[in-house]
C-alpha cells in the first residue's frame, strides 16, 4: 500500500463526510446505540484482540502504568459501551441555530452549525479513545480518521470493525470511520499534510506526541501541550477552603493535566498558611519546592530552582512561592503558566473580578479546585480534548467545538443598493 | 536591522497585547474618536505622503485601476474617519458572556470573550485597509502588525504615525499598533513563523497573495481564496424576482468576490427564464457561456469549456447550466463551489429548507442577492475579511471573529470527588 495507501483512506473519509454531514440526528443516535450493545455482546472478540496486543507489549517489556492503560477488560468495554450511550443521549449540534436577526430591509439572517468535514485523532495507547473520539466526531457529522498507538492496533482495529458493520447495516458509508490500518509512521506524516482532505487533527497525548503533530502538520491542529495549573491563595482566603481546594487540586489525582503544579500564596497569610500545609501536604506524600520565604517557613520544603516555576510534575510534587500581591501572582501566571487553568482563593470581590477579567488562561476559576477544568464537570455533556490556543477553540472541547456555523440569510427578493 | 527588526517588532507587539487586552472600552473609543479627528484634520499630510506613493507608482507604469486603489482624496480619508467613528460605536467583545449554567454542585459556568493577541494583516495597495483594520484589532483588544503593499508603504506609514501619535498620548504603548517599516520580502517570511508571538494572520487581496501566505505560514491564517458564487434559479422560483436577483448580483459590483459567477437554472423553467435572461444580461453587457441545453436556447450564449464552471470571472462574463433538478444543483455547487455564498430563488419550502440545510458553503441565502455575503450586510457592524476555511469563523467575519472564549467559572469552595 505506502503512500496510495494513504490517499485513498482520506479521500474515502471525505466523500463519506458529505454523507455524515446530512444524517438525521435519529439514525446517529441509533447507530452510536446499536455500537454499544455488540461492544458488550461482542467483547470477547474485542478482548481476545487485545490479549495479542498485550502479549507483544509484555514482549517488549512496556512498563506496568502503559501496560495497564492498554489492557480491555470487561468492565472497561462496559464503560466503552456506557459512553457511547451518553453521547447518543446528548442534543446533536448540527443544524442548531442560537440566534436570529433581522436586517433593516426584511433579510432574517442567523448561523447554522454544521460538520467540519473530516478529523483525524492521533494518540497513544488507550482504546478507549477510539471509541469515544469516534462517537463525538461521528454525533458532529464528521468523518473521522483514528491513528492510535501501534501498540493498540489490534484492538483498535477490532473496536473499528464493529463501528464499520454498523454503519453498513444503516446504509452509511463504512469510510465515515477508519483506523489507520498499519502503524507506519509515514502515513501519519502524509496524513499530516493533506490539508485538502482533512478538516482538523486532534492529538492526544504527551508532550512529544503533540510537537510531533504540530510541526509537521498542515492541517489545522486543535491540542494543549502541557497543564501547569496554579492556585492563588490570597489574603482574604477562608483557609480552611483553601485547604481543601489545594489538596483537591494537587493530591486527588496527580497524573492529569488539571492537576496543580504551582501554589503561589499571599504574604499576609503565608505564616498561617504554609506551615499547616506543609504538614498536610506532606501526611498526603507530596513533595514541596519552595521560594526562600516558604523555605523559611516550613523545614520540609526543599528549595525550588528556576525550572520548577515552569514544571508539568505530573506527580506528587508542588512548587510554591510567597508573592506579594495579586498583581505578582498573576504576573508570575503570565510568565509561568502554559494558559490552562489557574485559581483563585478570595473572599475579596475586586480581587476576584480582576483575576477572571485579567487572566487570560483557558479555564479561570474562583473558590473551587482546579479539576473542574474538564469538559464533562463544566457541563459540555463530553470532552474531545482541551485546547490552550485560542483559534476556533479555548479550554475544554466538547461536540460544539466539532462544528462550524455558516450564515443562512432568508429573504424575499431583496437586492444590494 | 533585517532579521532582528522583524522579531523585535514583533516581540513588541506580544507585550503591547498584555496591555491592549486589559484596556477599558471608554479608552479604546476614544483612541478611535482622537485617531478620526486628526486624520481629518491632518489630511494634507497624509496626501502629501500617498503623493509620493503615486509619482512611484506612475514612475512604475502602475495600471489606472490599481492607482486609483493607491490614491488618498479628502473625501477617503474623510471615509476612512468615518469607519473610525463606526467601530467606535460597536459593542466591545471583549468580557461579553453570553450565557452562564449552573453545574448540579452549584458551580457556575460562563464563557467570556477574550483577545487573541497579537493580529498580523497583510494587504495589497489600499491604504484605507491600514486605518480599518487597525481599529478593528484596537476596539477588539488586540496589538496589530500591518504589512500593506509596497506601493503604498508611505502612506501606510504616515497613517500609522497618526495611530502611534494617539496611542502615546493615551498613555498605550505605541507598539499596540505597527506598520511594517519597508517593504523587504524577507520580513514578510520571518513575520509568518513567529507563531510564539503572532496569534493570527490575515492576508486580503489576491489569490498569488493568499496562496504565498497560507503556504509558508506557521501561524493560524484565516482566508479566502476566490468566490465562485452561485445563483439556483429553481422551478417554482418567481421568475421576476429571480431576475432581480441575478442583475444584482452579477451587475452591481462584478469585481468583488460576493458577485454571481455561475447560474444554474432549472430545466423546468429554463425555456422561459433564460432566452428572456439571455436579451437582459446582454443589454447589461454580460457575455453568457453556457452548457448546451442553455446555448439551444439562445444565440448570445456562447459555449462553456469545463474551466468556465470553477472560474471566478470578477468581470461581466456569467456561466449558465440548466439543471434536471434541485440534486443537480447542490451536486454542481458541491464540486465546483468555493465555499463562499450561494443563493436558491424558490417558492418551495422543502426546497428552500434542503438548500438550507446540505450546502454548507459559509453564506446560503434564500431568495436574495449574493451580494448580501458581507459583514456590515448581515448586520456584523464591520468586516475584517471573509473566511472560508471552517475552523474559527466562516463566512464574513466582524470584531467577534477577533476573539477567543475563555471558561470562567463561580464557585464556593467546590472540589472534585
Amino acid at each position: 500500500m505506502g503512500s496510495t495507501g494513504m490517499r485513498q483512506l482520506a479521500l474515502d473519509a471525505k466523500n463519506a463526510a458529505n454523507i455524515t454531514a446530512a444524517l438525521s440526528t435519529k439514525i446517529k443516535d441509533e447507530l452510536l446505540l446499536r455500537v454499544a450493545e455488540v461492544l458488550e455482546k461482542e467483547q470477547e472478540t474485542l478482548i481476545a484482540a487485545n490479549r495479542l496486543d498485550l502479549e507483544a507489549a509484555r514482549a517488549k517489556a512496556m512498563a506496568p502504568a502503559m501496560l495497564d492503560r492498554l489492557t480491555l477488560t470487561p468492565k472497561r468495554v462496559a464503560e466503552m459501551a456506557q459512553s457511547l450511550r451518553e453521547v447518543a443521549a446528548l442534543p446533536d449540534p448540527v443544524g442548531a441555530m442560537e440566534r436570529t436577526w433581522v436586517r433593516p430591509n426584511g433579510l432574517r439572517v442567523s448561523r447554522m452549525r454544521i460538520p467540519l468535514g473530516v478529523i483525524g485523532i492521533i494518540y497513544e495507547a488507550r482504546p478507549n479513545v477510539t471509541s469515544d473520539a469516534a462517537a463525538l466526531c461521528l454525533k458532529s457529522g464528521n468523518a473521522v480518521i483514528l491513528r492510535g498507538g501501534s501498540e493498540a492496533l489490534r484492538s483498535n482495529t477490532a473496536i473499528g470493525a464493529l463501528f464499520q458493520r454498523e454503519l453498513k447495516a444503516l446504509g452509511i458509508p463504512a469510510a465515515a470511520l477508519q483506523v489507520l490500518p498499519n502503524a507506519d509512521r509515514q502515513w501519519v506524516l502524509e496524513m499530516l499534510k493533506m490539508d485538502d482532505c482533512i478538516d482538523l487533527i486532534i492529538p492526544r497525548g504527551g508532550e512529544g506526541l503533540i510537537r510531533f503533530v504540530t510541526e509537521n502538520s498542515t492541517v489545522p491542529v486543535l491540542k494543549h501541550y502541557k497543564g501547569v495549573c496554579h492556585t492563588f491563595v490570597d489574603a482574604s482566603a477562608d483557609l480552611e477552603m483553601a485547604e481543601n481546594l489545594c489538596i483537591n487540586a494537587k493530591v486527588q489525582r496527580p497524573g492529569v493535566c488539571n492537576a496543580m503544579e504551582t501554589l503561589l500564596v499571599h504574604r499576609a497569610c503565608a505564616d498561617r498558611f504554609i506551615p499547616h500545609m506543609a504538614a498536610v501536604f506532606a501526611a498526603h506524600g507530596v513533595e514541596l519546592r519552595g521560594c526562600p520565604t516558604a523555605c523559611a517557613l516550613s523545614e520540609t520544603i526543599k528549595p525550588a530552582t528556576e525550572e520548577d516555576w515552569d514544571k508539568e510534575y505530573l506527580d506528587l510534587i508542588l512548587a510554591v512561592r510567597v508573592v506579594d500581591n495579586i498583581e505578582a501572582a498573576m504576573e508570575h501566571i503570565r510568565l509561568h503558566g502554559s494558559d490552562h487553568t489557574e485559581v483563585i482563593v478570595t473572599n475579596d470581590y475586586v480581587n476576584a473580578q480582576r483575576f477572571v477579567r485579567e487572566v487570560n488562561s483557558s479555564t479561570v476559576l474562583v473558590n473551587a479546585s482546579s479539576r473542574f477544568a474538564d469538559g464533562h464537570q463544566l457541563g459540555l455533556g463530553a470532552e474531545i480534548g482541551i485546547s490552550t490556543t485560542k483559534l476556533h477553540a479555548y479550554g475544554p472541547m466538547g461536540l460544539e467545538d466539532l462544528t462550524a456555523r455558516k450564515f443562512v440569510v432568508y429573504g424575499n427578493g431583496q437586492v444590494r443598493e
